[in-house]
C-alpha cells in the first residue's frame, strides 16, 4: 500500500457482524485501535512502554469512511502509519483492505484517528516521548 | 414474573445483533449488567455506593440458557432477583422475557450470574457491606 | 441544542467504559447508531417502516470529535438531526452533551454519520423513500 | 491441557477492558466464540462448510467462570473441544490460560457452549451434519 510500511491483520468475528450480514460498522473502530495498539509493539515497546513513562494517549477524534462491506470469517489487513506528532498530539492513518490473488488489494475503508497524550496522574497535556517520536521517524522512514 | 420483585428494559440495539439476524448471544450477558446497574440504582444508592465503600464487585460467573431469538428494535423486560449474599460472594438470577400483549410474557433466556466482593485497593476479599445486604433483603421481601 | 429538535438518552454502561476508566471511543459510535433509530422511531414509523420498502440503509461514514471524557453509569443526552438527503443518500450530526443544572450542557462529543440507501435484495442504491425524506423535512422544521 | 487437543490465541484488546483494568467478563464469551471458529477452520472446513449443507448453529447456553482476571495487550490461549454430539445437539468446553514459562499454563477460566443446528430457511431443529461428527471425532481421538 502506497506511502504505509506496516501492517496487521484483523479476522472478521461473530460478535463484530450485524442483521444487515456485514461486519458492523463500530468494529472497524476497534480494529483501528487493534491495529496501532500492533504498531507499537512492532515500533515502540508496545503501548505499555508509553504507560511506563507516566503517560496515556487518549482518543480525541476518529473518522472512518467505509468503501465495502466486510463478512464474517474474512481476513483484513490494515495499513497503519502514524503521522503528524506534534507537542502532545498525534494522528493515525489506516487503509483497511482485503488481499486479493497476486498481490492485488481491494479497499474496504479508510480511516484516521487523532490522540492527545496526557499525564497518568494529572491527566494534564503532556507531551509525547521522545522515544515514541523516534521510533515513529524510524518506522515511517525505512532505509 | 413469579419469585421476582424488580425489572428493567432493554431496546435490542443494531450493533447488539449479528449476521443470523438476531441478538448475538454475549449481547446478553451486557444485559444481565444494565440489570444489575439499575437494581442496584433503585435498591442500594447505585454501584457508586458500593465503591464508597473502596469495595469492587468482580464477576465470577455467568451462565445464560438462550430460550428464544430476540430481534433488532424488540423490547425486552429483564426481571431481576439478588441472592444468596455470603461473606464476599453474592448471586443474581434473571429472567428475560419479551412482554406480550395481556400481561402475558414470553421466557426469551434466563441466566445467573456470580459475584465476589473485593477492597478496591488492595484486590483481596471483603466482606459485602452490611447497607447493600440490608437493601437487597428489603427489595426481596417486599412488604 | 441551537439547530437541533430531537434527543434521546444513553446511560453509560459498564462494559462500555475501558481500562482508562471512561467510556470507550467505539462506544460512542454506537450511540449514535442508537440515536438514529430512536430519531426514526419518533419520526418515520421506525427502521422497520424503511426495511418495509424494501430498502437498507448502510453507513458510510462515520466521525466522531470527543471533547471531554464520559463516565459509568453517566446520562448522556445525544440530540440528533437528519441532514442533506439526496436521491440514495443522507447524513446525519450529533451532539452528545451531559446537561448540568439549570438548563446548561456541557459538550461531550460531536459527530456525524454519512448512510446510502440500498436496496434490500440487490444491494443496489435506491432512492430515499419519500415518506422518509418528508417526515424528516416535518422533524427538521417544526411549526 | 489435559484432555483438550485444539488451542488458539487471543491478545485481549483494549476495547475489551473495563474500568475495573481487567478484560470485559462478556469478552470472554466472544473469545469462546472465536475459539469455537478457530476449531472449525482447523477441523471441519470452517463454519461456511456447515452453512453450506443448508444449517445454522444456534448458541443455546453459555457458561463462565472467572478465575483470574485477564489484561490489556495479554495473550491468552483457549483450549477448545467439541463434546456431547447428539442429533441436533452439540456442546464445546475451554479453558482459558496464560501461558507461563517452561510449558507452566495458569488458568484465568473455564467454560461451555450448547448448541443446536437448525435449517437456515426454516430454522427448525436439522441434525448435526455428519461431516462434523466425523471431523470432531478425528479431532477428539488424534492417533
Amino acid at each position: 500500500m502506497d506511502g504505509y510500511h506496516f501492517s496487521t491483520e484483523v479476522l472478521v468475528r461473530f460478535a463484530e457482524t450485524d442483521a444487515q450480514g456485514i461486519a458492523h460498522h463500530a468494529s472497524f473502530v476497534v480494529w483501528l485501535e487493534v491495529a496501532r495498539v500492533a504498531y507499537l509493539a512492532e515500533h515502540a515497546g508496545g503501548y505499555l512502554a508509553i504507560q511506563a513513562e507516566g503517560i496515556e494517549a487518549l482518543t480525541t477524534a476518529v473518522d472512518v469512511r467505509y468503501h465495502r462491506a466486510a463478512y464474517f470469517d474474512e481476513r483484513l489487513r490494515i495499513w497503519t502509519r502514524c503521522v503528524d506528532i506534534r507537542g502532545a498530539r498525534f494522528r493515525y492513518e489506516y487503509a483497511v483492505v482485503r488481499d486479493l490473488t497476486a498481490g492485488a488489494a481491494e479497499l474496504v475503508a479508510e480511516g484516521s484517528t487523532a490522540h492527545a497524550t496526557v499525564d497518568s496522574a494529572t491527566r494534564r497535556p503532556k507531551r509525547v516521548p521522545a522515544s515514541f517520536a523516534e521510533a515513529v521517524a524510524r518506522a515511517e522512514s525505512p532505509a
